[in-house]
């Protein structure tokens, strides 16, 4: 791949180019790492657009959700970018690669990319190349990066830490079924949208809300957002109504932040979040990736089953001989 | 210290000689850490003794428990430990630190040793020293070292990677409060004991105990035990019944695995599982602990923050800086 090329098509919003480049930030070839690395230091970081986390159980209808607010976006003439963060998409194939064929009007829409997830297992590895594949979208010049995730395990930690925005897509429910709703994740979450808020489940999503308005209320207080935030809001992506008012606090919310240095912070904050991921990560797969350490490891761990060794003391061993002194 | 001299006093039996080893492998400066590994390799392994993790939240009678059940086993003629694994502690100042003068006739017992837990709150710290401390009281000659946790947070999954028989004690419960007890716990654990089996609470204990067996039956098939474990065992610290019946389960336990090699499977593995830990926490320890390291890291994170450069990039910076070529 020509850097400077792809760079340059990249730039000017060629989707192919971009797909290209999600491509190569997706291998785990040494060879493509470096040359992910050279292209996007090539890109640069002038553009940045808003980073939307969605995150919603099988069954909310997220795709619909999606369709139908994309749709909307470009209609106000925004590009529009949809990636997926599924850890478990190794067994699934993809937790959007369906959801692709069925989001038939927003992936023939021009001024829309989706991207369904890369048959990865491991977060780390996720996350990293979805955190590249914002930036090659950003750089491509998307006005909105959405990134979903079906919230299996530390993905929703992960996403809600690469988004400016996070939500959390349920359908209606009774009360008891809000227990159900994880804490951290409530605490984690920008804005509530209650989906299906149509036809018999209409008023059962009104109060869904309510209930939700209210258990946001009562588990924190944000003093980095205005008194009225976070919200609950009910939507309905079949009916599509509700979502062009969602949107509307949604930035609401953003320029609220932006005002305030608040959006800048959470950027910088999240980048040092990164990188001590970076580096933790970093450190640990240098135990596996160089053979001679791998070697060294099996040997040791060799002498610690046989009781030779207390594992301790071959730890210690193995540090002591990686590092320069 | 002179380390031949505690090492002859220490494996004769000497509780005083055992008690400083202790506060040695505690300490965490340097230079008591190489004195703490010299004696433990001076110290070898050809002892061993039957560990045994006991977790239980506050309220469920564990220092009774205790007692009664070290009691029971020096009336046998064994030598008993008891340690602590306590990740809080350092708030609370040990969790048996109160409770060593409440298990009143077993700290006087000549044939029993009992640790508080060291006031440290990382629990990787606590799980290195706690283990440490047990290769000591083993080489003490000790037959039985009892491991107890609170069961706050990773503190369970440490104590049962390092016990032979991992033990829940709980107290009598309906029907709802079962779903409390956490699912990894309960597939963690070797015998449930339900504590409290005595006055108005003997039958709901007797009702708790069918119903913890039915759903450890549930969760899970162990080919590696026998037909009728795990089981649940009703017992009364308070009027001391059923403990010695206990003890009969947990031995008939033992000697299966013995028999069967699970045991000394068990053994290996948890060796390779704390090697692995120790190589992890080893590794990230050093980001730390170096202060040219440290400097770097922060310049790093500097640049991180402004923008200067990405991440993941300045993660590999970082890492390829660390090692040897």
């Amino acid at each position: 791949m020509d850097i400077a090329t792809t760079a340059e098509k990249l730039r000017a919003g060629d989707r192919r180019a971009l797909a290209r480049a999600i491509t190569l930030v997706e291998s785990t070839k040494a060879e493509d790492r470096a040359t992910a690395q050279a292209l996007l230091t090539k890109l640069g970081t002038d553009r940045a657009a808003l980073r939307i986390g969605l995150s919603g159980t099988p069954g909310v209808g997220k795709s619909t959700f999606i369709e139908a607010f994309g749709k909307m976006l470009t209609g106000l003439g925004k590009r529009v970018a949809v990636l997926a963060v599924d850890p478990s998409s190794a067994r699934s194939g993809g937790s959007i690669l369906g959801d692709k064929t069925r989001m038939d009007l927003l992936s023939r829409d021009p001024n829309a990319f989706i991207r369904p997830s890369p048959s990865q297992s491991q977060l780390g590895g996720v996350a990293r190349r979805t955190r590249e594949a914002i930036a090659l979208c950003e750089a491509a010049g998307f006005d909105v990066v959405l990134i979903e995730t079906v919230g299996v395990g530390q993905s929703e930690t992960a996403v809600a830490e690469m988004s400016d925005l996070f939500l959390l897509l349920l359908a209606p429910a009774g009360g008891d079924e809000l227990q159900g709703v994880k804490r951290g994740i409530m605490e984690t979450c920008d804005m509530i949208l209650v989906n299906k808020a149509d036809g018999d489940l209409r008023a059962q999503a009104t109060r869904t809300c309510a209930d939700y308005a209210g258990a946001l209320r009562l588990l924190r207080k944000r003093p980095q957002d205005p008194d009225d935030f976070p919200k609950a809001v009910a939507v309905s992506a079949l009916e599509d109504s509700g979502i062009a008012a969602a949107w509307d606090e949604m930035q609401a919310l953003v320029n609220w932040r932006r005002d305030s240095g608040v959006w800048a912070q959470r950027r910088t904050d999240q980048a040092r979040y990164w990188f001590h991921e970076e580096v933790r990560s970093g450190l640990l797969s240098r135990l596996t990736a160089d053979p001679a350490i791998k070697a060294q490891l099996a040997r040791l761990e060799e002498d610690v089953t046989a009781g030779k060794i207390r594992p301790a003391a071959a730890a210690d061993a193995l540090i002591a001989s990686l590092f320069k002194p």
